[in-house]
């Protein structure tokens, strides 16, 4: 089961004014598992998104990117449509066409134009859209569009999935109350690099495109692209933040204003509790680790020593094993690549526990301190570089025969 | 059990004139386990050797590479000293004194320098070197001192290996037969960075040493530099070369001479031979895994595609479960950071199957192919780029329980 992670119900999540959802059982995934979802967005919505930088990016990745970039005045973007069960990646001319094809259906569907239509699939790498079963499971999908079904939307994105991930926040901007919602999925493959897997935040605020772009890429550095469960950059990540502007606010045009760095800051935090909702259900995950690197020359640096920590296999496997064989994590930092680190500098904390410095283990380090906090679902690993004023998070979890068990199943 | 390992026997490794190895249970390890070996060299003898990148390097690597540094004709190399049990590592200026007195214990019993002694270590990190047991260890592994020790002595230095690795080779120079024997240790903790765990190789072989650090570079280049078990590259990587001259040979001064080229490749071959011995016993290995990367524009290019593939967990666990989910591959292929990579121009091969061109599965491929060379227990994955004339080839496993269960269980 995920760690310490209390699934969204319904009621908390709260509509987004301008935007209505609907989710269909169109086949792809198992009988009984809803496996697509369209999000429909009111005239005058905004749309900004961050997508993987895996070179094998996915069909729906490249439409979507092409789909956005051209957007204008004439063709704002009208809807998303998702499908789970298949990636659409790997699939080369065919899997292009496949997604030009989901966009047309839906835009025939919803009135408007293709280019208006952004395309996402999640799911099996190299097998071919099951086409037919996405075009037709698209009209009981657009007919079921609510503004109350982010839960079900939520639930139609799953793949290995054990929890549906979602969240709803209100802020203040200005004497207006302003809403945030979001969703996202993932569990495996994941190391986002611009992006997670797929998540998709709306809010009811005003503001002009530049700063919605803004924030999505300030939103995504700060929550998805500093979390880790394997280390495999997907080829599907794709992070999208839609703004309705039916709030009502005065709609924020300075990035220098109080305003933009409340609306900021909310869907900052909304994106990372997503983020951190992911590593919580990371496949096989038994404990939620986060690693502060601190006092680092560059933030380059400190990323590289976290994530070499969060990646290396021998140190998940030990966070598994409630073991402080924490040698490992010094091993980690020692080749992350920091260029002329000084070992001897250095100060590696478990918690508030002391382990490491000088080169070697603390005096008054304890095993049964370390024994202590590694049994602790939740852990902090914290070193502190003492070369700099630079700090970087990430946000991991253990790996467990659980992760090989769903990995070596997974398409069976 | 490793992957199609016959383990060696000891009839089969050569001795080497000028090389005695002596080994004794000194109880750093569980009572009744060699865990400590010495090897003396004949009065010149020339030693070469390459050492961890990691920037936590043990104790043992700093004071071999001070001691290799400083050798000169009035201080040449006596012996090498190894533990296994304890890395003494991340032990700070404790662990340096202890790698000291090793090495003056050792030059006290056979009547040498401490400097010209080369300590070295394998076990748990971070924990205090017990050189009492060391010490009092000593006197019994010199006492054994033996030409036909090698079988032995690639015993005492396992860790958490199931099999021995040792090898041995003749080679004919200009008339003369040249022997190569080396042994070398090592399962986890295996992502070489300039050496393997530990590895030591003798020829009878004379020759100049620049050209032995010349062929030691080039073996540790074409062998261990080249295999992957995760990814975590050791504090304790160490390979030496000795060549003791005894052969009889004319000595190798000219890297243009025949005799060089074939001294160069038979050693890189008894080196590849233990890298591919250590992978072949990685930790819950169960099939040994070839990626060929070819026509990529660089070597450096090709290789970060081969350890992209190599270290994913996703691809290591479907190797595990038999499963051709052959787009996780492309998926690695895709994040591996090749600068203007199309993905579109590559090909995918699982032996002789072509899986994947054009951006996506090719058009005769049949998911029963690539499930029958899934189920072999040897796989070729072969990547070709078709942008230049490089290539690059890495050695690795797959990902299973039984590693998780061995990492979890490590220290216990």
């Amino acid at each position: 089961m995920p760690v310490n992670f209390t699934p969204p119900v319904p009621e908390q999540l709260l509509p987004i004014e301008g935007v209505t959802l609907g989710v269909a059982e169109a086949g792809i995934k198992k009988p009984g598992r809803r496996d697509l979802l369209v999000i429909r967005l009111n005239e005058g919505a905004k749309v900004a998104g961050v997508f993987t930088q895996n070179d094998f990016c996915a069909a729906p990745v490249i439409i979507a990117k092409e789909h956005l970039l051209n957007v204008d005045a004439s063709y704002p973007v009208c809807a998303l449509v998702v499908n789970t069960g298949n990636a659409n990646a790997g699939t080369g001319e065919g899997g292009i066409a496949d997604a030009r094809a989901t966009c047309l259906e839906t835009a025939r569907l919803l009135g408007c134009d293709s280019r208006q239509v952004l395309p996402f699939s999640t799911g099996v790498i190299m097998e071919p859209l099951p086409l037919g079963r996405v075009l037709a499971g698209l009209p009981a999908a657009v007919a079921d569009l609510k503004a109350e079904n982010w839960f079900i939307a939520s639930q139609a994105i799953m793949t290995t999935d054990i929890v549906p991930k979602a969240v709803s926040k209100q802020i203040t901007l200005d004497g207006t109350t302003v809403t945030i919602t979001g969703i996202a999925k993932g569990s495996g493959m994941i190391r986002p690099h611009m992006a997670t897997m797929l998540s998709y935040i709306a809010t009811d605020a005003a503001l002009s495109q530049p700063l919605l772009q803004e924030i999505v890429s300030h939103a995504a550095e700060n929550s998805f692209n500093r979390i880790t469960v394997d280390g495999d950059t997907s080829t599907n990540d794709a992070f999208i933040l839609i703004a309705t502007g039916q709030a009502g606010n005065s709609a924020i045009t300075a990035k220098e204003s109080a305003e933009f760095a409340l609306l900021q800051e909310g869907i900052t935090e909304v994106a990372a509790q997503l983020a951190q909702a992911i590593v919580r259900d990371g496949e096989g995950a038994t404990k939620f680790i986060t690693i502060q690197v601190e006092r680092g020359e560059t933030p380059d640096e400190c990323r590289k020593a976290a994530y070499a920590i969060a990646h290396s296999p021998l140190v998940k496997t030990a966070f598994f094993a409630s073991d402080p064989n924490l040698g490992r994590i010094l091993a980690a930092i020692g080749y992350a690549g920091i260029d002329g680190l000084n070992v001897n500098k250095l100060q590696l904390y478990l918690d508030n526990v002391l382990v490491a410095e000088n080169g070697g283990r603390a005096p008054d380090y304890l095993e049964k301190d370390g024994q202590r906090v590694m049994k602790q679902s939740e852990i902090t690993v914290r070193v502190v570089l003492n070369r700099g004023q630079a700090s970087a998070t990430v946000w991991t979890c253990d790996l467990s025969y659980d992760y090989v068990k769903i990995n070596a199943d997974y398409r069976s």
